[in-house]
Order: structure tokens, then C-alpha cells, then sequence
């Protein structure tokens, strides 16, 4: 089965502490490399991570605030440094665009490829990227300023063909294509093998949704349901609801709740409030409402299958 | 012996590896905390080196390369959520106020409080900064954007008065004081107790040099004269000396060249290319020119007493 890994690079909110990097994550998907959010660091930590930095080519930012975008300035110098050429794409907020190359003209320095920047609308749900592999849909957020959250969709994998069969019917390579994509096999004599004799059900498409900053908001549940892993911020435990509220976040329990009502299989808590120097209390309240619950610690890995 | 304590945040040149972090150093002079160039990260590094928040007023960048300043939004910005409303000094050239105000008024973030940003002209030796304990000067480098080193110099410590001395005449406050800076102690009847029967020498104030990035200049010798620690770039060792002269960074070997014409007491080499794993033939090369010479590895320390 083809990767689909999801790999925490920083699940502090606001303030990094020793332990915890400012919000960013990466997902593998078949060996290409996705960046959700990021916050100063990231790339240190995507190194750790080994994350193939030619397979990165679309960085997503959920909103404009340091602690989620921060990272840009180094990781974008260091590409170009290492010596990338090919455009990378970047989708985000109104504003970005300007932040970022601002930054660098300001210094004079001249980045040795093209950025595409991807202005995001973030009041509505929409495509916003269609490959062979995936789609990616941003998700409107509820948050002080302008937010989006991601949702990942990959796209159904082709029919596994049965290996004995190719040989048994001396299949070529051209109706191998055509079967792995769901077509029988038909003789020139006008004899039909059904597609169902030669392959087999490929796996279910897998699925992802990062939930960055934002208040409890059930209006995502119908875009997110049944999410293979959703990444949800838990910036609180219970006793600081009233925080949570002020703030625009959730806490582990809010997202706990909407992780039930998506019935998404798996749920990750991430963006934790820097003033907790342990998580089980996040932990232990999300398991209340929901039972697959884990904690985005940086560097922990999850791999969909 | 009050604190003189040099601690390395970051040592990579140019690109972080997993191991090292962009250039970044800080002070502790009697637990004030002096920060030298902020590159990516450095906030998580000086957490995790026990930096004092609180007591950290000046920062002091060197130029205007990302691997040595884009640490500062990160920085500026926790600093102003843990609750900071006392005037933060910034020393660097002319551009870098602008760089990072702009940053935050791109996107509406109001710091809590206020930023003294102090030009420096990197084309002359002058002091920037004078306190009670320290004076700090700039020192011309040449590298290929303008760049200032800088040089931290303790001011003459107190004299040691002897304590049984106290008792044995009975000494007031006042006089203590005055001891201390070096006057006799005179009693009402004209009876003098001379300064030395009074106190021991103090210990000879340290002095730390910081000379980030920069092509072998022998022009910063007279400055750097006897210095404790030497901090000098090394960017490359003898294999890449064409490398070094073309990107106007020096090598382990050239550093042990200035350390031993400034006679400097210690000799620490940083702002390793990222290319090497490890570090081994730096201190080789430097060492046939200089026998103290020491690692800045990330988080190393180096008292001076």
C-alpha cells in the first residue's frame, strides 16, 4: 500500500516552548510531501523528519499569524540555497503573497525559483487543488482573523490486477492499463474475461483534514465525515473554556465532540497552549467524547491504511 | 565570580541541518542576557539554554542575512505574548527597523511593547552601548552585504574589601562603598587606613568578541587585542578556501590565524557549512594556528574566569 502519512513538525500554539515547535505538519502521500502551516522552525524539523524537501511542492497556510507561518522566510531561503528551481506553490490567506516577497526584496535577495500563490477565499468550501493522486479543498474556519483549514481526499487508487493471471492470459501492457483501471478483457475471437476474475478491490481512498485554528464549529462536520485522520486544534483542556471562547479556539473536548459527530476515524489533537507542560489532560478529556484520540506530539508520525 | 558566560543557540551557516541551528549566541554578563544575531529558532534555543526572558534588553545583529535575523519575529512576537512591556534595545544596520516593524504592521499584530532600534554605522569602530558593567563596540567586517562585529568589553570590577577588616574597624556602609572604588579609610582623628590593607584586587574584567560573518581581516586585530573569547566565523575548512574567499566567509585555519595575531585567550569557531556532518577538521586546521580552540556546537558553553 502506498504511503499516507501524516508527521507533526511543531504542536505548540502562539509560543514555542523546549519541547514544542509553533504549528506546522507534513503529509506523505505516495512519496510526494504536503506542508500544512508553517511556524518558525519547520524546516529544522522537517529535516528530522526526513522529509524529501524535491518532493515538497505545495505548502498550505491556514491564516496570518506568526505561529503558523513564521517558518516561511528559512525554509523558502534554505530551498534556494539548496538549489530548487521548479515553482512551489502556496496557498493562503489574502496578504500572503505581499509577507512573504516582501520580506525578500526588502533584503534584496532573489529567490532561485518561482513561488504560484494560491489566494484562498476563506469564507466558502472549494477545490483548490486537483493531481493525479489528491484533491485539497479548503474548509472555512472560525477563528479572530481569516482561517482555513484543509481537508485531503485522495483520489480512488486502480484495481490491483491478480500477477498469475497476466501470465495465464499473456496480458500486455496496454490492457494491463486497461484492466488495472476497471475494463474486462476481450480476445480478438470476442471471448470476455470479466474485470472481476483478474483484479482485485483496491484499498479505500484515504482522507485528512487539518482543522488549524479555530472556535468549535459544527458547520465543518458535513465536510469532514468519516474522515480517515482529523487534525484538530485543542488549545485547551476544560478549565480554561472561557479562554477557549475569548481566544477563538477549541478546546480538547470541542474537538473531541466534533470528531464524534464526523465520525472521523481518528482524531489528533494538536496546538497546545504552551502554559501546559504535560498533555494527558487533553488526552483524557477528547477520550470523554470520543474514543481515537491522539496527541500531535512534534515528530510523531500517524500512517493511514 | 559574577557570571561571564557565553552559550551558542545556533551554528549552521546559511541552511539549518537537523543538528544545528542557524547563528544565534547569547551573553550572560552578571544575568543580564545579551542576544548576538537571531537566526530561525532561536527562542526555542535560548528557552531550552535557560535564557532569562526578562532579563534579556539588547539584541545585536550583525547583517542583514536571513540566517542571522529570522529569528526576530518569532522572538519579538513570544516576547510580547509572555507579557514584555519594557523597551527592547535593537542594534543592527541601517533597514533592519523597517524589516521587522513592517512585518508586524502587515499583519495588524501590535507588540505590547516598545522597540529602541539602534543604527550602527559598520564602517567604523565606535561604542554602541555603555552600562554599569559593559561597554559594547561595533567592529567593521567585511562581508557582502554590511556587517558589524561586536566587541563586549566588562568594566573594572569593585575592588574585594576583606571582610574581617570590616569588623576590625567597625566600617559604615558609606565607607564600604567608597573602599570598595578604591579610597583609603580615613577615621576622625586623621588616622589613615590605606586601600590596600583593605582589600584584595579584583579579578580583571573579560571581554568576549563576536565576528559573525566575514571574508580574513586582519584590520580587527588591534580591536579584538587579548580578548577572552574570540567567537570568528569558519565557515569552510582548507579544501574550500576558493568557496570561502568567493562568498566572503573565512576558514577554521584563517580564524586560528587572527585568534593567534589578537592574542585572544580562547577561540570559538561557528557558522559551520551545512555540508559537513561533523566538525572534526575545523578544529584540526584552526588548532595548527591557534591552540585553544574550541566548538561552537548548539548549546555549548564558555565560562570565563
Amino acid at each position: 500500500l502506498k504511503t499516507f502519512r501524516f508527521t507533526v513538525l511543531g504542536s505548540s500554539s502562539a509560543v514555542p516552548t523546549s519541547k514544542r515547535f509553533t504549528t506546522a505538519c507534513v503529509l506523505n502521500i505516495h512519496e510526494q510531501f504536503f506542508l500544512f502551516d508553517c511556524g518558525e522552525g519547520a524546516q529544522i524539523q522537517a529535516r528530522r523528519a526526513k522529509v524529501k524537501f524535491g518532493k515538497l511542492n505545495h505548502i498550505f497556510i491556514s491564516h496570518l499569524h506568526g505561529d503558523h507561518y513564521f517558518g516561511l522566510f528559512g525554509l523558502l531561503s534554505s530551498l534556494s540555497l539548496l538549489g530548487r528551481t521548479s515553482t512551489l506553490n502556496i496557498y493562503g490567506p489574502k496578504g500572503l503573497d505581499e509577507l512573504v516577497m516582501s520580506q525578500f526584496s526588502n533584503i534584496n535577495y532573489q529567490l532561485g525559483f518561482n513561488i504560484k500563490f494560491h489566494e484562498i477565499d476563506n469564507k466558502s468550501y472549494s477545490k483548490i487543488l486537483d493531481t493525479k493522486t489528491i484533491e485539497v479543498y479548503a474548509l472555512p474556519l472560525k477563528h479572530k482573523v481569516p482561517c482555513s483549514g484543509f481537508l485531503v481526499k485522495e483520489k480512488p487508487l486502480q484495481r490491483n490486477i491478480i500477477k498469475e493471471k497476466i501470465e495465464e492470459y499473456n496480458i500486455s501492457i496496454r490492457d494491463i492499463r486497461r484492466i488495472k483501471d476497471g475494463e474486462d478483457l476481450v480476445f480478438e475471437d470476442g471471448t470476455v474475461i470479466s474485470n472481476d476474475k483478474l483484479t482485485i478491490e483496491p484499498e479505500k481512498p484515504r482522507s485528512f483534514a487539518f482543522c488549524s485554528d479555530t472556535m468549535y464549529n459544527e458547520e465543518i462536520i458535513p465536510y469532514i465525515e468519516s474522515v480517515d485522520l482529523l487534525y484538530h486544534e485543542a488549545t485547551f483542556p476544560d478549565e480554561m473554556q472561557k479562554r477557549a471562547a475569548e481566544t477563538m479556539h477549541s478546546t480538547a473536548r470541542e474537538a473531541g465532540i466534533i470528531a464524534r459527530k464526523a465520525k472521523a476515524r481518528k482524531l489528533i489533537l494538536g496546538h497546545f497552549s504552551a502554559r501546559y507542560k504535560t498533555l494527558e489532560l487533553f488526552e483524557k478529556e477528547a477520550k470523554e467524547e470520543f474514543k481515537d484520540v491522539f496527541l500531535a506530539e512534534d515528530l510523531s508520525e500517524f500512517d493511514v491504511d
